[in-house]
């Protein structure tokens, strides 16, 4: 069988690319990257907010092309189902997929207010009251689960889709200095150790700064 | 075991209420309607598209509570597996899951600029140029669908989730009086004849005027 191929764009700036390659990490599927160009329509559209609807990241693997950050998580659940990307127990697993749908669908102005962006750092920044009540519906996400499930992650003892697609998140968190309550901030630590979070915030510390002009355009 | 409860807002404006209650009929899972005030902070940010992050539909059975509609019909799928609300191929379950997660987080412009409003009609309604983009995709999407597994539903011979997903935008096709190609125009009627959907829509018709106000607000 061909080794998987997963579409990305910028390890920088996109956050639903790290969300669909933490999967894969997660999951323990083999595969190749494949980074689109800055000039690609697909990763403008992701780096603008343009369109929640874009087709990146895409999974390539068994014949089977697969796009959607949640489309993803769910098929690579499938194909690896010893992984636990998705809890065990049935009502905690319709927690989960309820709280990733929240994330996929929701969150409007944290997204287009404070952009991933790992390389960068904002001391201060202030947040509007339509981000800072994402930022608060989010903490309410994190601490029910943390409680409900004992943590350190947010489904228990190993990381699991919900993780991924929170990790964005973390990292907003820490570029715009949002203030966390301390089992949210521990949770933030707990996601920034992981290896494979590890690696992708070296390589989006090292991506070149071709695309800086299009952080000019929000 | 108690019956399960489907929380929804109004039927002629409620998108993704129609969504959730579309899947619960077509996974066959006896329910019981529970209909919010328009009073209600949930049903208004559905109505006004404040949020996508909202709590309802939400469905609560056997001491799962689950909300987000994706997670619904998940769920759903889950405990009445044999309702084909997934296509049972790996290959067109994952393609199935990838259209609905674009419905899921993205057309923006289409849910902005034609909110779902069953009782009404706009001949000739123009619509701007992103909305154009979205409904166009949207007909690429059902194209697709349709020519690949054959009809006359998306995934072929019964309706599944993705069905549910678009119903509302089936709605907004015939209120606003939007163009379509004769294989969409097709799939519509077929959308339209379903008997859960006949209920629905004269369920809409009667539904009292005393939401209007929130459409000023748009």
């Amino acid at each position: 069988m061909a080794k998987a191929v997963l579409t990305i764009s910028s390890k920088n700036y996109g956050a639903w690319a790290l969300r669909g390659w933490l999967m894969a990490r997660l999951a323990g599927l083999p595969f190749t990257e494949k980074v689109i160009s800055p000039d690609d329509p697909e990763m403008k559209a992701e780096m603008l907010l343009l369109s929640a609807s874009m087709r990146v990241p895409a999974l390539d693997h068994d014949g089977v092309h697969v796009w959607d950050t949640l489309a993803i998580g769910e098929y690579l659940n499938e194909v690896c189902p010893d992984a636990g990307l998705l809890p065990a127990d049935r009502a905690a697993r319709a927690h989960c997929r309820a709280i990733c749908g929240e994330m996929h669908s929701g969150f409007s102005a944290l997204r287009s207010s404070l952009p991933m962006n790992i390389k960068a750092h904002f001391p201060n920044f202030k947040l509007w009251s339509r981000a800072q009540s994402d930022v608060d519906r989010i903490l309410v996400i994190w601490n029910e689960c943390l409680s409900r499930y004992g943590g350190p992650y947010l489904f228990g003892g190993q990381p699991c889709i919900a993780d991924a697609m929170f990790a964005p998140v973390v990292t907003r968190f820490v570029t715009y200095d949002v203030a966390l309550d301390l089992p949210s901030a521990d949770y933030c630590r707990t996601i920034l150790t992981l290896p494979a979070m590890q690696e992708w915030v070296a390589a989006a510390q090292q991506e070149p700064d071709e695309i800086d002009e299009l952080d000019a355009e929000f």
